[in-house]
Formats: structure tokens, C-alpha cells, sequence
């Protein structure tokens, strides 16, 4: 790994140009807890647009690229180059720009999913754990809500018993450009839902993958084969944008999952629920500070972040119990812990979601995909 | 029809013992709004305890019968006589008690399932078209929420458009005998999940056929065709007590059906959603005088029953808005419009449940065990 | 007590005719539990208007009177005269009404509140417990939800410790005539805020009463004295819709009530919170079936009515858990009650409220009035 | 007003040591949006203390200080001085320091409450009028909230038209030291709750403060008098942790305010209630992202931060309907309005909360202390 030097870590970010919301959101990430420096960038092909932007972030000139390959050569051979590069561009290009960096042992930070499709995920997959210098972290930053990691402690220590059935649900509404802005709208049709851009299903690697983490991360349990059922329900899109499937896990539990961005007025809801022989739990998006622990014979628990019977949630939290945490503030975990990780620091527990979960992930889609063709049961 | 006489109804009942539970429920809707009067009854095979019961419920003696077919004979030769009979004995039997009375020209009650599998459902629906002199109910009691009629209405007049996806639950906990009462787990125990008793499913025939019921009932559609999964999930029970199916509707929307009676920590978790162009609604039993109706580009709208947007839920409603109904008095709202209906009173726009949902009911729950036998879809 | 032939109590009515909301729901709690047979009745002054109604209910033409005094006399020499009396008139003539017919020994169902005015209420007291053959009950409802009774046990077996605080809130909205039937809010508008026909406060006679009324019931504490600003909000009513009250009680817990028939978009809303030195608890009408007992270390926890932690709550209920009672199923709970002391079967640890909390709540109405004229503290 | 020279606003801090929680939340929300860059600070008395805490920040050794006069003079004649003072330390020397550094013509960011009382308040208050070099905001940061905003747009707008009743409350549970970790209960004993460091009141200066200010913020009104009880509850502290305040505003809507440090088992609670006579709003911080309007004579809408009705909320807000954000984005909001309004960039209609609502508040508070010694109303 490139050696850090000083108190921040120097860090580089492909993607999240002027006009994504997701690059807003790494930045307040990185931002967050003060363990990072942004240093260098790719914003745009277009060199102008891109350093443009980049010094408005207070990048220096000659460190604003337009080509990915270009800043990890110059990088790497700077004394004061870049420790970890974050990506957060379209799916499909994830796994040839991750492997570039790799090549020059710098470190990953890369947004969802981890590939376009399986077989770039192979490939990425291979070449993280080829080089034992780097270290890699995919940003499934809803399971680092602290009481998502409360949900996976209590499983662990055998609260709710064995897993008996999994209910995940990720619903969003914005396939008909369904946004207050018109421009946000159209970018979404550009390329959210465009095949050749995205990777092999729309709506299942957009947000489908992060329910499907959610489940296998909470659980500890993994899909053995699946059942699926995808669909285009709107008719201005050009891609899938609803998708139910039906898990067999390989503990023999059951498991339903429902992904749409075509919900009209089902906004935004992730929701999770496992059902154990012992009882279940239920944590929903909309609501990211408490947990419900339904065990079997006795009254339902409401457990709340940083509150006495969910003290593991303190760990990856900030502020006091009764103040709400949002999505910023999980997303910020991941960047921290990492921060933790490449300073060689003691990590929690539960560190940041890496290339296992993501290769994982991956061929989970390319099943669904496969047995929504086909109309049979698929084996992962 | 047997004609009434007088202000009341005279109702007579098979089944809904002493230890019954939904015996009880039954008596209290009769009695809610002073329409009948329950005069004669089969509590039990034994006809000492069918007797004791009868007259405890302040029935003459010689009105407690322990033969249903008996009951049909000299009720029907009666000049008081019954108008109507309320059948609340286990699945495999409602088709043959029911087509009993039909044959005297009674009335008939009928409690969910329509019939213990689709061959009986057949021919129950035949008897009862053939049949110009009686009318027939089916107490699918969750229809009769006020909401959930207010939500037929929405959607009757297009608020929520063209409808694209559903999602219904109905998950309970009591496989295992998991509940308070030692007595009650065993009695459920003993027959409700017993194959020979309950019929095809034991429980989509007990739940998922409610759940089923309110789909169609709400959204007006019908499944086209359906993917199932059946499974044994407690070892304790001799029968499935789980099943997901995804489902295609007659007008191309998607579902997802999930119920189970081995959902520890899911206690009697009844919820449905429906999501269409413009929009969703969404009603849950534990909390039914609300309904949300969520427009697509507007705030989510909280209906409350009997409040200035739910007019039409006070149709189904005795008490005044910010004052909770429940269970007892949906499932008197059947009772109520059935002898309206006998009294050939004007009805409501939505009346009682009857035969034509039995019959798609008992289709749904027949397709769904084909389709988890042979792992493919099945049509309907 | 008039002695009670049969099964049913034979039961006389006074006051709730055909276009009362509290009648009808005082006829189906009557109802509800096959325990009492309405037989005789006054329903308007006016002879033909009150036996017409009368006889609607099935009352015999001669048992259907326009004087309650006329009632009483006879009611007392028929040896099937009625053995109960519920009173549902406007509050001022609870009093009068309840004594002609105590003095002809026959027992009381009053609607709340207990009297007009303390002076009423004193002589009532009196009266009540000056004659040892006839059984008294007020209709203090909300007292009778089985969540309610539970939380009353937890407070007694200490589960909270000694209570600090007491915050109790009776609101709804129609001052102004804001119902959706106009017949409806005229009718309210001619008596229930003019003061020679309510008593001393209107909004605290009406729903105020029923807020202290709960504290006080669940605590078992009393106010010690009270600090009160009572106030007419809308310009369209005749008389006060306004109220707040601070509590000192008389374990110097403090407390602040609120009660409102003005508060516009805050239909409805009964909600009461204690806190305790090791935890609070918390309900509300609109989801009568949880309470929420929040210990001070430890997570919250929904008690469920029936469920495992709250079984104390079955005794007052009559469906299982899972499935929503309502109003009418806590209304019922206290003719069911009063049934059972009529007969002398033994009762349940809490039974239906009576003179004592009646006069308590005549006591802080008085308070409250005269605190907020003068502005200081009062005591009781 | 000191020029800023640069992207960045240079930011000095005065308390937030080590131990403190306020601090890290300052420092969180002043790095959230890049806007500072923080250069100077007095941590503690102790020089040494104060010295590594500040360099573990990231500040220079000769820019650390252990006396706020020190770094004023320093500060103002540095060429790279600062330009904002953040405060941070208890109640009583909120005014002592503001004034010192007013003096240097440096800007002030001050934790709340404005002064520890009402002479101190006016004191400040004049010193920041008289100078018009600077500017001044108040971190009332619940009033930063995206949807508090929404609801005084509402309020604005006329949507619940003249307003009747406010009910608000905040209700928290630490006074007996009840938190998780031991050494936080310790130091909140040590002073939170001591007169003399704290100021008049605890429980009104420390969070009673910021419920007023956002019932005033929300509204538009004022109180005109109020007549208070305020309470020692626990035993362990030395100060009073529970006040009651009825409330007659300049409109002459009627309010109640609670707010306690010893409700346990009520753990963190801030909620308003606005009543008008068009509809009411509620909004609670446990659940920030949305806004509650109940319409008087419509079902209620539910407001969604940034989502179609709600899109004033947007101005206020960094991510998108959907994803919650938390206290640390709201806290941001004065960070980030501040930084606009110093670099003259046009604000927004409603920027941070400043030195007219803090004299008001000042004047709530002791007008609370001297009602609830007087027993009686008093005029503020």
C-alpha cells in the first residue's frame, strides 16, 4: 500500500462531476470525520469541465485529469501522490478503472455495484486479491447504519435463532423521471436505464444490490438458488426497472426480495426483515436510528442508537441517542473505517463491505437475470 | 328464500363450539346491529355438549341439534324455521354443509375458506348459481374494513391509475403453538394444519386465501397466472405454513403474495399495497381506520375512516372519526348488508363477499400447489 | 337491587333517541355481550317521538315513556321491571335523574360526566352511597380499553416506580361545527356549549372529564390542586373550548392536561404519558391496542393487548391479538362489567368506574373553574 | 467585519475540549460544507490541555490559547486572523466572551442560550447593535432543520391560518446521570445542573431555550405573558430539571411548554404542535425529514423533505426525498447560512437564528423564574 504520510489521507476521486449527486455525497463523506484530503481528480473527459470543477473543490490545477489511466500514472509516481482513489462512475466501468489503480498499488474506494456484470466482476475480483498491497472497500453504505450493524450482532449472538425466511424490499419511483428537477430526470433516462451503460440489469444493480447485500450482510447467509421475475413497467425507459425474486439460502431459509425505481408513490423505501425461529427484526431506511426486535414471546423491542440494550451501535456513530443520524452519517462510516483500515488502526468488528460481498452480489444479479429468461429455479 | 317474519333474522349455526374462537366471533357480529336472532345450532357431534352449548346461548333444547343434516330437515319444515344458516366448521366440510341447506332453501353464512380444495369449490358454486332462492356470503371479514372499501373506491375511480404492482402479506406465528393459551395450540394443532382436515393448503386455505380475497377485492383484478413456493417451515406441524407467490394479474400488473403462520415476532401482520400510475395505497390491519394514499408527485395523504376524504367509509362505519373500530365490527359488516340483502333492502354499492370470490379464491390456492409441486407458473 | 330473573338484565333507558350518537353506542355495548335486553325506555319528552323510537328497538308500546319520573314509578312495581337505568342525557340533569330512580332502588349505568356541577354531584354522591341496595356505574370509557387496565396494573405493580409526571391531552375539533353531517354539528352547537344545559365548563365537562379522569385511574393518584386557563377559542360557540390545566398531585407528582374542542387538524386525540422513576408509559386512543412502556435503561417495548408481556389485558378483551378492537369493545367492557356485579359473579380486580371517580372529577371541574377566574392555584 | 481572504472562512473555537460533545458536533458542522477552515483555539484553561487537544485538530501550536482575551487580541492582529469565534462554553460566559471578541470586530457563531440571563442578555444584546461590523448567529439549530423551515413557510403562507394553541415540549432524561457512559453523566452533574455556571434556570437554559425559540420561530409570535412551575425532580442534581409554562402569545393563541431533564423513559423528545383555524402541524425531531398538516377539513398530508409538496424544505437540504438526513445536517444549516451571509452571497428568506431571538428568549426564561416564585402570571 502507498504509505501515508501525515494525518490525512490523500485521496482522488473519479466521477461525481458537477451535475452527481452521488459525488456530492463521497465528498461529504470524505469530509465527514477529517480523515481525508482530496487531492486529485478525473470529473470529466472533457478536461476543461473537469479541472474546472476540480479547483472549485480546491484541487490544484496540474492534479485535475480527464483520463483515469493518465491520473493513476502521474499519481503513482508522485512523492505526494495519491493514497486511495474513489470511484463513482457508471457500473460498467468500475472494473477497468479499479484495476488500473490496482496496478499502481493504490488503494479503492468504489461506489455501487462492484461490476457491470459477472464477468467483470470475476476479474476484479481476481486482481484485488492478486495484490496483497491494496485494500478495497465498495460503498453498500446502508449497512453501515449503525443499527444495521446492531441487527447483524443480534444475529450473531443468536437473538432471533435460526433464520427461517428474509423480507427485503428497495422501492424507488424515479423511472418516469418522476424528480422536482427536470434536469436530475433526464440524466437518470440518459443512462440509468440504458443496458450497454449500466451492466445487465438496471434496476437490480442500481438499487436491487444494495437490498440484496443488506440481506446477505444483516443474515451472515448467502442466496443457493433463486427464482426471478424482471420486468420494464415503465414505458419511457428502455430498460428493467421492477424486479421480484424469490431466494432459497443456503441454510435453507426463504426469502423474498422486491426492487423497483417504477413505485409511483413508494418512495425511497428500504425495508428489512428477518424472521428467526427465536423471533425477528425489521429496520427501515426511513427510520435508520431504531430496530425492531420481535422475539417470539415477549413484547417488541424498539431498540434505539446508542440507547442502553443497543450499545454495539455506539461504535459507528457520532452523536447522542435521541438526535437522528441520516444516510450521510453512514455513509461516512465506510470512509472511516477505511481511513481506520489503511492506518493499520484496530477496526471494529464489522469493518467496511469489500470484494467478497460484492463478487457475491454479482452473481446473484447474473442469476436473477438468467432465471427471469428462463422461467426456472437458478443455482448460484 | 325462506321468508323473514318479523324484525329479526332467524339464524340457526353449524359448528363454532364451546372452544371455538371464531364461533364467538360470529355470534357477537350477528348480534352487533340487532339483526338476527340465533335460534337454532350443531355445537358438536356429541349430543349432550351440542345441547349444553345451545341452550347456554339462550337456544330452546329442542333446537340443538348434532347432525347438520338433521338440522336442514326439520328447520326447513319449521314455520319459524331458519332464514339463514351460519357455517363455521373446519374447510374440508363447508362445501357439503352448505349444499345441504341450499337444498332446503336456507340462506347461507359462510365462514373462509369457500370449500376445502377447487373440486369442491366447483361444485359449491354450481349448486349455489342453480340455486334463485338463496343468497350466499363468504365472511372474508377484512374486505368489510371501512378502509379497505374506501380503498376499493380510490381505486374504482382512478386515483392511483392503472395498476402496476401489488403486495400482500399475511404472516402469523402460531405453528408452533406459540400462543398463550396452552388449550387453544393444541386444538389448532390438532386440525388446522392437518392435511385431511383443512384440505389443499393449510395456510393459504386458513390466511393466504384472506390475503388473496383482499387483492382482488380492492384492485378489482384477477390472477392470470402465478409462480408458487410451499414449504414446511416448523417441524412441529404436519403441513406447509409458509408460501410466497409471485403473481400476474389479469391486466398485466405484477404481485407478490406472502403468508405464513411461522412468522415468530411477525404476530397477525395483515398489509397490502397497491402501486399504479399515479400512485399507492397502503392499508395495514393493526392499524385500520387509516389508509395512505400516496399520489406520485404529491404529499402522502392520511385518510382516517369517516373523515372529510373518506366519506365513503362511513357507509361501512357505525362511530364517529378519532374514535378506533376493529376486527368485531368489520366482520359485523357482513352480517349487517347480508340481511339487508335478505330484506331486499337497498345495499351498498360493494355488498358481501360471495361465491364468484370463493370460486377465484379456491382456483388461486389450487393453481399455487400445482405450481410449488412443478417448480414452473402456472395459469389459472 | 331489583332482583334479576333470567339470563338478562332487564334494562331501562333514559335519554339517547333517534338522533344521538351516544345512545346508539350505548344500545350496542348493551349488546355486545348478550347480557342485558332493552325493554323499556324515554326517548324524548315528546309521547309519540319517544315511543315511536322505542318501539323501533322493540320495546313494548307501553313500557316506551316521555317522563323518567312517570318510568320510575311504574318501572318499579312491574315484577318484570327493569332492574338498570342508563342515563345518556345532557349532564346537567344526570343528577335528578339518577337519584328518581335510586330511590326507587333500581340500579344506575350514567353517562359521564357524573354531574352538571359539584353541588350535583355532592348530592348524587350522597344519595349513592346513602342506599346500599342498588350498584352505581359512569361510563368513563376509555378507563375500559384493555391497554389502559394494563397499564394501571404496571403502574400498581410498580414497573415504573413513583410517578414524577403526568401529561394527559383530550383534543378534538368541533367547536365550530366541523363534522361532515350538519344535522349533526347543529345539534351539538344547541346544547353541548351552552352552559344552563352542560353545567359548569363545557369542554371539561365533555371531554376534559375523561382525560382526568384516565390520569387519575391509571396513577391512582389525585390532584392535590390545580392551576387553570380556560378559554373560548372559536366565536361560533357560546360558551368555553379550551383548556389547560397544571396538576400538583397529592404524591407531588406534577402534571399538565389539555383539552381542546377547538384544535382544528387534532381530531380526536386522547393521549396520555406517566413518567416514573425507572421508566414511562405511554398510550393513545387512536391505537388503542399497544401501550408503550419505555423502562429508563433499557429499550422500548410495545406491549400488545393479549400478547405474551401483556396478559393482564386479556381479561378485558375478547379477540385475539392481532386483530384491532376498538371503541364499542372497551364501551361493552364496562356493561359487561356491571353485569357481572349485578350478578354477583366475581369480578375483575379493576371493575367500572364509579361514584368515587365521579365526584373526584365533579371536585377538579369545580377547581379548575375557579382557578381560572381568580388565576392562582386552587386546591381540591 | 474582518475580511475574508480565500475559499475558506477562518474559524477560532472557544470550549468544545476533549470532552465535549457540543464541541465535536461544532466542528462536524463547520467542516460539513467546506465553507471553514479552523485555525485557532482556546480548548481548556489548562495551556497544556488546551494545546495538544488543539493540535490534535490540526491547529497550530502558537494559535492555541488557554485565554479567550489572549486569542482576541492575538487573533484581531494576525493578518490571517480569524474571522469567525465559535463559543462554546457554559451558559454564564456566553456574553463576557461574545463581547471580547465584538470588541476585535470578530464575528460570532454562539451555542445557546444567549446569555446565562437577562442582564447578561441585554448587555450582549446592545454590544452586538452597536457594532455593525459584525455579525452574530445563535445556534438554535432546530430551527435549521429542512422541515421547521417548511412549516414556518406554511405558517407564512397562511396554510393553517391565525394561529390558536401551541403545544410544544423537549423533553430529556439525563438528570440523574441516566446515560450510557459514566464519564459523560459525571461531567453533566458538575455543572449542567449548578447554578452558578449554568445561570438562572438549567432545564430552561438548556433545552426549555430552544423549544421556546422554535414555537417563536415556527409562529411569528411572541409570548406576551406566561405564568410558569418549575421543579427540582431528581434528587441527585442541585437544580431545578422539570418546567411547566402556559403561554399567551401576542396573537393571543394559548400555548403549553414542558421541558424536563428527568422525564426517563422519554428519552430526547422535541415536538411542536401549531393549531390555527384552517389546521394544525406537528413536527418531532425523532422523525425530522417530515412535517405533519392536518388540514381542518382534509385528510392529513404528510410533507416529505425535498419531495413535490415540500419544496421549499429543498433550499435547506443537501440529499435527496428518500434518505434522511439528521441533527448534523440541520446543525450545518447555520454553519453554511452564516458562511453565505459573511461572504455577502444573497441568503436565503429565513437565515440562522440570531441576537433578536435571543434577547427574546432571555426574557421567556426569566420571566419563567420569576412566575413560578410568584405564583402568577407574568408579562414579558
Amino acid at each position: 500500500m502507498t504509505k501515508i504520510k501525515g494525518k490525512k489521507i490523500k485521496l482522488g476521486i473519479v466521477g461525481g462531476g458537477s451535475g452527481s449527486w452521488i459525488g456530492h455525497v463521497h465528498r461529504i463523506a470524505a469530509r465527514f470525520d477529517d480523515q481525508y484530503e482530496i487531492v486529485s481528480g478525473v470529473f470529466s473527459r472533457n478536461p476543461k469541465t473537469s479541472s474546472k470543477f476540480g479547483q472549485s473543490l480546491g484541487i490544484n490545477k496540474d492534479r485535475c485529469y480527464s483520463d483515469y489511466k493518465k491520473m493513476a500514472n502521474i499519481e503513482a509516481k508522485r512523492t505526494d501522490g495519491i493514497n486511495v482513489v474513489a470511484i463513482m462512475t457508471p457500473p460498467g466501468s468500475h472494473q477497468i478503472i479499479a484495476e488500473t489503480f490496482i496496478n499502481k498499488n493504490i488503494n479503492i474506494i468504489s461506489d455501487k455495484p462492484f461490476a457491470g456484470n459477472l464477468k467483470q466482476a470475476k476479474s476484479l475480483f481476481k486482481k484485488i486479491k492478486s495484490n496483497k498491497k491494496i485494500k478495497y472497500t465498495l460503498t453498500h453504505n446502508y449497512s453501515a447504519y449503525p443499527m444495521v450493524r446492531e441487527a447483524k450482532d443480534l444475529v450473531l449472538k443468536g437473538k432471533i435463532g435460526k433464520i427461517n425466511f428474509i423480507n427485503v424490499e428497495y422501492v424507488q419511483d424515479w423511472a418516469d423521471g418522476n424528480r422536482i428537477t427536470k434536469n436530475n430526470s433526464k440524466k437518470i433516462l440518459s443512462w440509468k436505464l440504458q443496458k450497454n451503460i449500466v451492466g445487465t440489469s438496471s434496476v437490480l444493480n442500481e438499487i436491487g444490490s444494495h437490498a440484496y447485500h443488506l440481506a446477505i450482510y444483516i443474515s451472515g447467509l448467502k442466496a443457493k438458488s433463486i427464482f426471478a421475475d424482471i420486468k420494464q413497467v415503465s414505458k419511457k425507459v428502455k430498460m428493467d426497472d421492477n424486479a421480484q425474486v424469490m431466494i432459497n439460502f443456503n441454510n435453507d431459509a426463504k426469502g423474498i426480495l422486491w426492487t423497483s425505481v417504477s413505485a409511483k408513490g413508494g418512495v425511497y423505501g428500504l425495508r428489512i426483515r428477518l424472521f428467526g425461529e427465536k423471533g425477528s427484526l425489521e429496520w427501515v431506511q426511513n427510520d435508520p436510528g431504531y430496530l425492531k426486535l420481535n422475539p417470539a414471546k415477549k413484547a417488541s423491542r424498539l431498540l434505539e442508537r446508542g440507547f442502553h440494550e443497543a450499545k454495539f451501535s455506539k461504535n459507528f456513530s457520532r452523536i447522542k441517542y435521541g438526535h437522528p443520524e441520516g444516510y450521510l452519517d453512514a455513509f461516512a462510516n465506510i470512509y472511516r473505517e477505511f481511513a481506520k483500515s489503511l492506518k493499520n488502526k484496530s477496526g471494529y468488528k464489522y469493518v467496511y463491505p469489500n470484494e467478497d460481498e460484492g463478487l457475491e452480489t454479482a452473481k446473484f444479479i447474473e442469476a436473477c437475470t438468467v432465471s427471469s429468461k428462463r422461467k426456472r429455479w437458478v443455482k448460484l
